[in-house]
C-alpha cells in the first residue's frame, strides 16, 4: 500500500473525528470585530494550538496587542520545497441573529451541511489542512515536505496584529517558504473544484457627517439647515454614477485592465444568469458597464456600503433633522491600486465633497491589495492533481471576488508563491446568516491537502 | 379689584403648585410612537383628566382605539363666545438617551429652566391653560365665557384617533367653538412673543429597500448585485436638488405663493443668521434658493430625512453587501399641498426610481395639511392685548414651520378661528434631548391664558 493509499484509508477511518473537531471549534464565538469577544478569541486560539499540537507539531503562541497569532511547524524535509498554510480562527460578526435557523455559535447537521458562523470562513476550511498534516503524521509518521501554519485572529478586520508581525525581523525567516497554501475560497460551484490565482484587495472606511449640535425639530428647523442624514445620502449617492463607474477622481488611474486571454476564459465558464439571480433572490443584476458578471465580481474595482445609521429607527415617526449620519463603505481593489493610494483619493473627494453647514470625519478601517499569482506554476500543476483526486474533476483556473489583504503582503514578503484553494461553495453564506459548510467538501478538503503535500514533495 | 387683579395675585401665590402639578405630568413616559409606553399614555390622560376635574370642569374620557382622548369643558355661559383648547400629552421619543444631562422623565429645574421630555411639547403648554382655567374656578367661582378642552395622546404620531373622533357626528356639537386656542408653539424670542397664523403641514414616509434575500460577502457578490445600502442613497439624494428643490414631479403644483406683504413684514424681524447658526453649532446654513433663512422655515415645503439604518452598525468592519436598508423621511407642506396629493406623487416616484434589484416598499406613516388663519380678526386683538399684559410686550405675528395636522381638519370641522399662542423658545428642544420650558415662561403662559379669556369675553 502506498503512502496515498494509507493516508486515504486512514481519513476515511477518523472522518467522525475530524468533524468533531471542527464542531468544537466553531462553538467558540470568536468575533473579532466586536471587543465583547475578547476571551473567546483566546480560547479559539488555543483550540487551535491543541489540534495542530495533536497533529504533531511543534507550535508557538505569538503573542500581539490583539489575538494571538498560532504559528506551526513541522520537521524540515531537506530537499523538498516548504509550504506555509495560511488561515484564520475569527469570524464575521453573526448579526442578525434572527435570520439564523439555528444558533450560529451551536453547530448543527442538516441536509448533508453544517451549519455555524465560520463553518467554511474559514475555521473549516483552514482545519482541513491541520487534519492532513495529522493523518501524516499518524499514519506515515513524517511529512513528505516541511508544512508551517500562521493561523491569524484579525482576518475579518483587517490582519492588523498579523500584518505588524511581519514586519519584524524574525518574521522573514520563521516563516520562510516556497508556497502559500490558502484555504479560504470557494469552489467554482458544485462539484466543479476551481484554484484561484487572483483575488481583489479592498480598502474600507467609516463616514460620520456632523450637522447641527443636537437633533432639532425638522419642522422648525426643515428647510434651513443642512440635515446630516440628506447629506450623508448625497455624498455616499456622488461617488458612483448610473454606469457603475467610480467617481472619485483618480480611482482607474492604477488599475491593471483585465487580459483578453482572462476574459475569453472566463466567457467559456458554466455560468447561468438567471440561476445566480435565483440563488440570490433578486430579479435582476447591476454593476460596471462593458463588463460580466464574472468579471465585475473577480477583476473590476467596487464600492459597497456596508451599513447605515441616523437619527430614528425605532417605531413610528419622529420629526427631527438628525444631528449626525454615518456610513461604513468600501472599495474592492484590483491589480495594480493600493490602498495608501485610494485613501488619499478618498480623503481628498470626502474633503471637496462634504457640503455647508456639515463636519465631515473619515476613518480609515483597513485595507489591502489585491494579489495575482502564475496560473502555470508547478505548485498549480501538484494542487490540480490533488483536487482532481479527492473532488473527482480538475478543477477550473479563476479568480476571486474577495480579499485576503495579508496574502499579498506575504507573498511580496517572502518572495513565495501561493495557491487558492477554495472547498467552499457559492451558496455558503460567509458573512452571511446560516453560513455552513458541506460536510462531505470538508472531508474531499482534507484529502486533497493530504495529497498536496505528496504531490508538492515530488 | 377687578377679577384680573384678583386672578394675577392668585396666580403669584400659587406658583409653587402649579409647577408641582407639571412635574407630576412630565414623569410620566408617555411616548405616543413607542407601543412598550401603552400603560403610560393612560396614566398620562389620567393625570390630565384628574387637573382638568380639580380645575372645576365637567371631564369625559373618550376611549378610542388608541390612547384616549381628554375631554372637559366649563359651564356654558350665553352671549359669549366659546373657546376649544386644544393640546396633547404625548411625548416625543425621548432617544438618544446618553445626550440627556438629566434623566428625560426625571424634571429637573436647573437656571429657571424646567428640565424634561415634553416640558414645552407639549404637556408644559397645556398645562397652562388648565391652570388659568382653575385660578378663574377658584379665585372667581366661573368663567367669562365656556372653554372646553380637547387633549389628545397621538399628536407626535398623527393623530390617528382624534381624527377618526372628528369624522363622528357628534364631534361637531360637542367641540363647537368660535376660536380654537392653541400652545404649541413658541415665542419668536427671549422676550419677544408671538402670535403664529400659519403652521406648515407634513407628509411622512418610511420607505424599504430590499435586495438580496439575505446579506451576501461583498468581495464575492459586490459590483455585480444591486447594494440597497447604494441604491437608497441614490434615491434619497434624487428627492433634491443642489439648489434645495424637490424633484418630484408636480410636487410644488399646488403651493400657494407666499404674499409679498408675509416677506416685508418677516424682513423686518430681528433675526442675526450668525446668532442663529452658533445656536445650533453649525458654521452655513443652506436650503431652497431664492428664500431667506425665515421663509424657508416657515412657509416653503421641505424634504428632511429623519432616521436611516442599513447593514452593519457595529464596531470594525463588516464585509457586506445588505439585504436591506431603510429609511424615515417627511416632507413639510405648505398651503395648499395636501399629503393625499403629495402620497400619490412620492408614490409614483418610488415605483419611477426603484432600480433593477431592488424591490421597494413605501409606508404612510401620517400626514396632515397645513394651516393659516386671518391675522387681523377680533381673537388675535384679544390675544394681543392678554400677551401683552403677560409678557410686557406686544407679540409679532408669525408663521411656524412646524406642523399640527389636526388644527386644519379642526379649523375646517368646526368653522371657528385659531389662535397659536407659543410660550416656548427656540432653543427649547422641542424634540432633542435635554427639552426645557422657561419657568418664568410657565406662570406668563398661565396669566396670559387667565387674561385671554376675559378679553375674549368682551
Amino acid at each position: 500500500m502506498s503512502d496515498l493509499q494509507a493516508i486515504d484509508r486512514y481519513l476515511q477511518e477518523t472522518q467522525a473525528q475530524s468533524l468533531e473537531t471542527l464542531k468544537s471549534l466553531l462553538r467558540i464565538p470568536s468575533v473579532s470585530a466586536d471587543p465583547a469577544y475578547a476571551g473567546d478569541m483566546t480560547r479559539a486560539a488555543d483550540s487551535v494550538a491543541s489540534a495542530l499540537k495533536a497533529a504533531g507539531l511543534e507550535v508557538e503562541m505569538i503573542e500581539t496587542d490583539g489575538p494571538p497569532l498560532v504559528y506551526a511547524q513541522s520537521a524540515p524535509v531537506p530537499g523538498k520545497p516548504v509550504a506555509l498554510v495560511y488561515g484564520h480562527y475569527d469570524v464575521q460578526p453573526p448579526d442578525p441573529l434572527e435570520l439564523w435557523e439555528t444558533p450560529p455559535f451551536e453547530p448543527t447537521e442538516r441536509n448533508g451541511n453544517l451549519y455555524a458562523r465560520g463553518a467554511t470562513d474559514d475555521k473549516g476550511q483552514m482545519l482541513t489542512h491541520v487534519e492532513s498534516v495529522s493523518a501524516w503524521a499518524k499514519q506515515i509518521g513524517e511529512l513528505p515536505l516541511q508544512v508551517k501554519f500562521m493561523i491569524e485572529g484579525e482576518e475579518e478586520m483587517g490582519s492588523e496584529q498579523l500584518d505588524a508581525y511581519l514586519k519584524k525581523p524574525e518574521a522573514k525567516e520563521k516563516l520562510a517558504c516556497d508556497v502559500i497554501v490558502i484555504s479560504d475560497s470557494g469552489q467554482y460551484s458544485k462539484g466543479q473544484p476551481a484554484i484561484t490565482y487572483g483575488l481583489r484587495g479592498i480598502a474600507y472606511f467609516e463616514i460620520h457627517f456632523h450637522g447641527p449640535k443636537q437633533d432639532l425639530h425638522s419642522g422648525s428647523f426643515g428647510g434651513a439647515v443642512n440635515n446630516p442624514a440628506n447629506a450623508l445620502s448625497k455624498f455616499l449617492a456622488s461617488i458612483i454614477d448610473d454606469d457603475g463607474i467610480i467617481q472619485i477622481p483618480g480611482f482607474y488611474d492604477s488599475v491593471k485592465p483585465l487580459e483578453q486571454v482572462e476574459r475569453d476564459a472566463w466567457a467559456k465558464l458554466d455560468f447561468n444568469e438567471q440561476q445566480f439571480m435565483d440563488g440570490l433572490g433578486v430579479e435582476g443584476l447591476t454593476g460596471e458597464s462593458g463588463y460580466s458578471t464574472l468579471e465585475r465580481r473577480w477583476a473590476r474595482p467596487t464600492y459597497d456600503v456596508h451599513g447605515l445609521w441616523s437619527g430614528y429607527q425605532g417605531e413610528g415617526s419622529k420629526t427631527i433633522v438628525p444631528a449626525h449620519a454615518a456610513a461604513k463603505f468600501s472599495f474592492r481593489l484590483v491589480p495594480n491600486q493600493t490602498p495608501a493610494e485610494i485613501k488619499v483619493l478618498v480623503e481628498k473627494f470626502v474633503a471637496n465633497n462634504t457640503p455647508t453647514g456639515i463636519r465631515s470625519e473619515l476613518v480609515d478601517l483597513h485595507g489591502g491589495p489585491g494579489v495575482v499569482v502564475d496560473p502555470n506554476s508547478p505548485f498549480v500543476s501538484a494542487a490540480s492533481k490533488a483536487v482532481e483526486t479527492a473532488f473527482g474533476n480538475p478543477p477550473v483556473l479563476i479568480r476571486e471576488g474577495g480579499s485576503i489583504p495579508i496574502v499579498a503582503d506575504m507573498v511580496d514578503l517572502l518572495g513565495a508563491d501561493c495557491l487558492l484553494l477554495g472547498w467552499g461553495l457559492e451558496d455558503d453564506g460567509m458573512h452571511s446568516p446560516n453560513e455552513k459548510f458541506n460536510i462531505a467538501d470538508f472531508y474531499r478538503g482534507i484529502r486533497a491537502s493530504a495529497h498536496l503535500w505528496q504531490h508538492l514533495a515530488s
